[in-house]
């Protein structure tokens, strides 16, 4: 009789993790909404293209090597634990009962909720170096950061890796696992690549290059938003007891409203910096404030939720600004709300736990060097072989007539605009 | 052992409203693109704004004040029950195994799937404003009306006001608290604001605006389509024994059946009215089926279902031509969507339920009077109150250039359109 | 005791199929916005009109007819089946624990999940006949389709008919039983139509007409992918024991996986054959994947998986270059994604399956010619019908200015096109 609970707790638990993977995998269309929604329409196309061969070479590469990587001790008795799925095993009815409750969920489904995880940090690149990269080298770097500069960190926080035993790094839905790391990989990128023509002038002036496409960029945002209970939800692992749906529950409100905390600060400091309620900013506040909950959605009540993620909101308008006067140029703003918020998210851990077992000031920090180091050397090392061989940057031309035509052969909306923006 | 299937239950009916919530979370993503989609390019950026800002608002005034007044019933200790989740507490397994039945899912659960309602509530109003109303003017009211006005009139129909508990009032999902709420904040700020400049010619004429962007207020009708399984399914508050589940089902088939009828009922209205398939009317007939249902998606079999959807398409079309007859000028059409035939929807439940308990004319018309009447009058206090203080219309040189410019400094689509519409 | 748990079960098997539907319902959503984005913008209106139309009549034909001719056995004690959801009936608790576990999900629900399989079916032809075919005629074939035609051959697969119970023909999500049905009424339809003006020229080459809005397309296709998770994951039919549940995650990973191989073969075939990054080969790449891989997404590991996709993809680029070669003219890919694919996909689950009752080439090969030849012929019956008496094509007048203004009397974008492309 406890054996049919038992079974009915694994199916529960194994169809939440499914259905929170199915909410991230959607986040992949967030991104891709919200990029071709901020750049010009000449190189919509391409961002596009970015965007799904992204998420496709993601799946392929976490499942040729990534998860190996990341989560080694799930392998069965081969270190490729990926085998498991290119074969399609799974756990049997007698080692789920025999696990005394270790096992509880499909391991497949724990396969595809890793999966699209390692997609959204890639996702986070491909907006930051847009408009000017080589499409064919951006796959290429995603190959490398998929398949090996991802799960190697990943392993150090969720795989029992240095950060976590020793170190008691805590970094709940990854903060800094996802979105540091992104961002890391992104700033590596920009630096190498350049900015984009026409946006620094030589006065010292910023040129704003407004996106083609607003309404997308909003339902990016909102896709981004809702997959994000997928993102943070799912993190709690199970859903089948009190203790545990409960704390989903917690992590589902504590999402929303650090989000809506983000909207309301971005909006406020972009009236009071620019005297307008700036769009691009309240959407950027958005993320910012699911990016900053992200590395605890769970010891903090609603209220200080809230605050964290307007903290989130404010901090991605002045880092953007603050970008801009370094030249580093983000047409997305993805390494403000990923990274600076990233970071600020990480830290906040510290505020938010107050029990013996809290993270520390000194651990969280570790988490943040060694996530951003080690992407960021790794990322600058592929980026500049990338650079020296098949080049990471279209031709001035080809910047100005659009990537998407050299790039892709095609323009994403070839009756809207009758002369290039 | 009967201990672990109550947990069990309560996991799953956890999971379900927090599923539930967050496709009605989705909806503002549907409301934000079906508005977007029917303005004019011009005023495209400021609408956005507004979406994502009042669901922003809308989460945190209903933390801070909304869920204290319509459910004062399920504080703890103090009046203040959203207190409860500003500091993350729940229900403990000992509160849930004692509590007979009563406690059986996580409290943040619930309050998650009713911040989302509010947030609903509110972006029918956005709509219909859209196009000359002052952005913050507005989002003050949203912080009213999410804080202070809907709660108030929600505790009448589901935290035991006088409506259910002395009238027998009917709301399953709320085709009256929710969308007649919305739909009479609506008018009260389209009359105290007037119609849009050239919509109404001297002459007595109407002048069609059509709006800039038709995919997306297709997508954002299919998104409230879909979000509206969460809003209807999720108000069963219960799926786990053989009853609810079955009560799911059949609110889920009824709502998508309805849509249907009232997809096919606006179009062959439109066809016969104005001689084409109006796409526009399609969509509001979907949207109409969906508003008729609400009030009580579980009653009827499918068949009466359909019809009470169709019977709303119909409505929405006949509402929207008299509203303009009337030189009620609503942009989007949703004080007839959810105006008119939320009261269609409110007084149909006298006819779906049969049984001894069932709701009276009598009741459903003291709900649709009252709802009604407390919305439009607290509501135009606000107007007023707007209008005589920071002004809620923009100028009309700003409403020839669009509010995009004047109100967020920035285009919805700087590139696509050369010249003003 | 035992009857808490089965109730539980009957619970999360039902709340798993409604899931399952939603995502599903929102596959409409994905053509929709695919169709739109890869037609011109003068005809972009009529698609949307179209999409929105068919998925309501879909569902209430299915009601009215289709499902009673698809499941008649499990009528109650009437032939007609649909009067079950007509009138709201559903299993009762007594039912349920007598039936030895027959009977384990709300009927209900079991009817949306269907009800949503045929607008699939039916989604895909409306793409196929895009931008020349009247929309009336269009519609009254969508009755036909949806109530008749779709429902018989359904029947033979799922609702015990001859190629199931005489063949072992398998198609766990229908590639053949529903994507080859839509293609092959797709198919019937362009032929009985004809290419559209100008893009044939008479010295034989071929003119590419590209679609107006290719973000509108990329978000069709992440929809679809999202969808699928519903379409194949919902078509285990169960998910509340261990090995119901390791199979959903099983037919998600793999599904994903196909969709993603698809991705990269389709992007690299395009490189290989045109020298770009063709965006559209690579979204109907992924939509190729997908269709590949749901005649059986549960027996390969994801490995072969992968592989399937993959090959789907490559074929898909192949498909549509020969059919334009042999002037089968269908502006947005339909006929190869969902009919070539379809078959390879359902002759691949020969290879896929290995075990003793495995599905063999004949009864494969069995199953392909008998839906593509019921549904061609009788699908060339109504077109044929339709074309000797409203006619099936708009006027070369019509087709020029646009079938958005003929059909619907409004634009899809009237702000952005300032002259017709």
């Amino acid at each position: 009789m406890m054996d049919a609970v038992l079974e009915l707790r694994y199916a529960l638990d194994t169809f939440y993790f499914l259905i929170s993977g199915a909410l991230v995998m959607w986040m992949a269309a967030g991104f891709a909404m919200l990029e071709s929604g901020l750049v010009r329409a000449k190189n919509t196309a391409e961002i596009l293209t970015k965007n799904v061969a992204l998420y496709a070479i993601a799946c392929i590469m976490y499942m040729l090597m990534g998860y190996n990587i990341m989560y080694p001790a799930e392998a069965s008795s081969l270190y490729w634990s990926g085998i498991d799925f290119m074969l399609g095993s799974d756990n049997t009815l007698e080692e789920m009962l025999a696990s005394d409750g270790d096992i509880y969920y499909s391991s497949s489904s724990d396969f595809f909720f890793q999966v699209v995880f390692v997609a959204t940090a890639m996702s986070i690149v491909s907006g930051a170096v847009a408009e000017r990269m080589k499409l064919w080298a951006f796959l290429l770097f995603a190959v490398v950061m998929t398949g090996f500069i991802y799960p190697v960190q990943g392993f150090w926080n969720w795989g029992s890796g240095f950060l976590s035993e020793s170190f008691g790094y805590s970094d709940y839905a990854g903060s800094g696992t996802v979105h540091l790391c992104g961002a890391a990989a992104a700033l590596a990128g920009v630096i190498f690549l350049g900015a984009r023509k026409g946006k620094y002038a030589s006065d010292g002036s910023v040129n704003a290059i407004p996106g083609a496409n607003l309404p997308l960029a909003t339902l990016g945002t909102f896709i981004l938003w809702l997959g994000w209970f997928g993102f943070n939800g799912g993190s709690e692992l199970a859903v089948s007891g009190l203790e545990s749906a409960n704390n989903v529950a917690k992590v589902f409100v504590n999402t929303n409203t650090a989000a809506a905390g983000g909207v309301i600060a971005a909006l406020a400091v972009a009236r009071f910096m620019f005297g307008k309620a700036d769009l691009t900013m309240a959407l950027n506040g958005a993320i910012a404030g699911l990016v900053a909950i992200t590395a605890d959605p769970l010891s903090p009540g609603a209220g200080w939720a809230t605050c964290i993620g307007a903290i989130g909101g404010a901090l991605v308008v002045f880092s953007i600004v603050f970008l801009d006067k370094l030249k580093i140029d983000d047409p997305v703003g993805a390494i403000s709300a990923h990274g600076t918020v990233g970071i600020w998210g990480v830290l906040a851990v510290t505020v938010s736990q107050t029990g013996e077992d809290s993270a520390t000031l000194l651990g969280q920090s570790m988490g943040v060097l060694s996530i951003f180091l080690w992407t960021f050397v790794m990322s600058s090392i592929v980026w500049l072989i990338l650079k020296a061989t098949i080049g990471i940057r279209v031709t001035e031309e080809e910047e100005y007539n659009g990537v998407d035509l050299s790039e892709c052969g095609l323009e994403a909306y070839p009756e809207f605009t009758s002369s290039k923006a």
